[in-house]
């Protein structure tokens, strides 16, 4: 009989699905906006309902399905299936996704929280294919984290590891949202590559990014890459303190789980290789000279698919049949 | 019949060597000088020889033993057994020691470094008792590390991981005797702490501890801490210095590893409450406000005997019976 493991990527806008083999190849997939407004009841009810949908649509019956992941953006205690608290869904607050889903159709409910889904889901068929000492990066409004050690997830005493945006890069430095300052998110996620930009130029630093700046009144971090890549000094100095945070977080991770590789992931790696050649770069210029590392530094290779992928994965991990 | 274990605690300067029950009670301990420049085959054979006295002292035989674990300064191949390479005793080259003295012996020998041995040995009995999730520093010359994460030491992909010390606290800061600038280690070692101190005095900052340098031609970190105590203004500085790269580094951890207590250990602990409690202040002021952690920051509480009870203990561990 075909086992078939689901993966679902709850986010605040839409929940994806895929449904994939033992093998995690991806027989099929869906999304359907997420409507958290209408409440946690609602929202597991439709889980269901395209859970069945998307079986039967790729002719297997629920009998196939052995296990379900699913990925949901924290705080949540992923050990008990709940999600605690989500500041774009206020109606979710402490909702037993796993457990309600999990009667409903059957078949056990696996829940972490999305990074550390994506992360998974790079280890097992992605960029992290083949090492088992892993850290991942997602480079989006904010840094999220992922640690695989010796092939498991790092999740810490309560569920709240891996959150590496958080470390600090420079004491006293840049206020962060979460109220600590000279968090490395404030110097190396999309936002923050935006914001430096933003405040050069308003400060009178010279920019093709001006024009941008004033025609839509706000500079993405897509914008300074775009200029990067037509040779804009600006976007390339903001470009180059960005490698270099990111260069350094490289070499702590390196000092504290030693990875093999290290994966970054998120909208910012857009930014293709001369994002990527600067961290090398600056890796290479601020490790120790004690001996030679042979880290491996990597862009993601699974894209929007790495929540469902990464979900279903870690539902096979925990239930193999 | 009696279960024993060993532990082998092997430093440049002594052996230190116990036996303890299946309950890591101590049963009896030695030491006795390393002689490194006699080369590994005798410094093993002297090891081989201790081992079996110590045991005949207590009266038990051999046939009691479990397993031998033991703690070497790095790097060293741990799962192999093998001690790479030793700054401070040149001739161990690619030494597989473990083979050896087990074949000595007729029993499994264990290896890992003297970092990891200690933590394990805090986790086990020690301060870190009732944890799953630890972080722990040894304050000395240098910062040393060890990293339990559920209830396992974290090695990294080549048993180089938890080299804590040398994480970027400052980056472009201090230069580190490995090569890199801003490490922790060269701001919160105990060797930092005097040298810090040193060169306060020596650009003119007014300090009781400069009659000590006149005299001694040297200040320790334990001379700081003797005027910390006695109310000096430049002790109180270069000692809140010291508690706010820990209280930092901290932080970081508590970001990475999600720990719920760190335990330091080391010489520096010597300079008492007044440390713990800044560093405790300190972490307070630079964590984030998003949720309230409960972690807890603490000191060591096996002093010396931490690498024969944690070598034990590790034996314990891989060879249960």
């Amino acid at each position: 009989m075909n086992r078939i493991f689901v993966g679902i990527d709850l986010g605040a806008t839409n929940i994806k699905f895929g449904c994939f083999n033992g093998e995690m190849e991806l027989l099929g997939k869906t999304s359907v906006p997420t409507n958290a407004d209408m409440g946690p009841e609602a929202v597991i009810n439709r889980m269901d309902q395209t859970v069945r949908e998307l079986i039967s649509e790729k002719s297997f019956s629920l009998d196939n399905v052995i296990a379900v992941g699913m990925g949901s953006p924290g705080p949540a205690k992923y050990r008990d299936g709940i999600i605690i608290a989500s500041t774009n869904m206020p109606k979710f607050r402490n909702v037993s996704i796993c457990r309600i889903l999990g009667e409903k159709l059957g078949k056990p409910v696996v829940l972490d929280n999305d990074a550390n889904v994506a992360c998974w889901g790079e280890y097992v068929v992605g960029a992290g294919k083949g090492v088992k000492d892993m850290v991942f990066f997602t480079l989006g409004s904010g840094i999220g984290g992922g640690i695989i050690c010796d092939g498991e997830l790092v999740r810490g005493w309560d569920g709240n590891g891996a959150e590496l945006g958080h470390i600090i890069y420079r004491p006293g430095g840049r206020s962060c949202n979460c109220g600590q300052r000279g968090c490395v998110e404030a110097y190396a996620s999309a936002n923050s590559t935006a914001k430096r930009a933003t405040e050069a130029i308003e400060a009178s630093e010279k920019s093709s990014l001006e024009q941008v700046l004033k025609e839509k009144g706000q500079i993405t971090s897509k914008d300074v890459y775009e200029h990067l890549a037509a040779g804009d000094d600006l976007a390339r100095r903001v470009t180059d303190e960005t490698a270099q945070a990111l260069a350094i977080l490289c070499v702590n991770m390196l000092h504290v789980t030693e990875p093999r590789r290290i994966v970054f992931a998120g909208g910012m790696i857009a930014a293709g290789d001369i994002l990527l050649e600067r961290i090398r770069y600056y890796f290479g210029r601020h490790i120790w000279t004690l001996k030679k590392e042979p880290l491996e530094i990597c862009f993601a290779t699974l894209g929007e698919d790495a929540g469902i992928v990464g979900a279903a994965a870690l539902a096979r991990h925990y239930h193999p049949q």
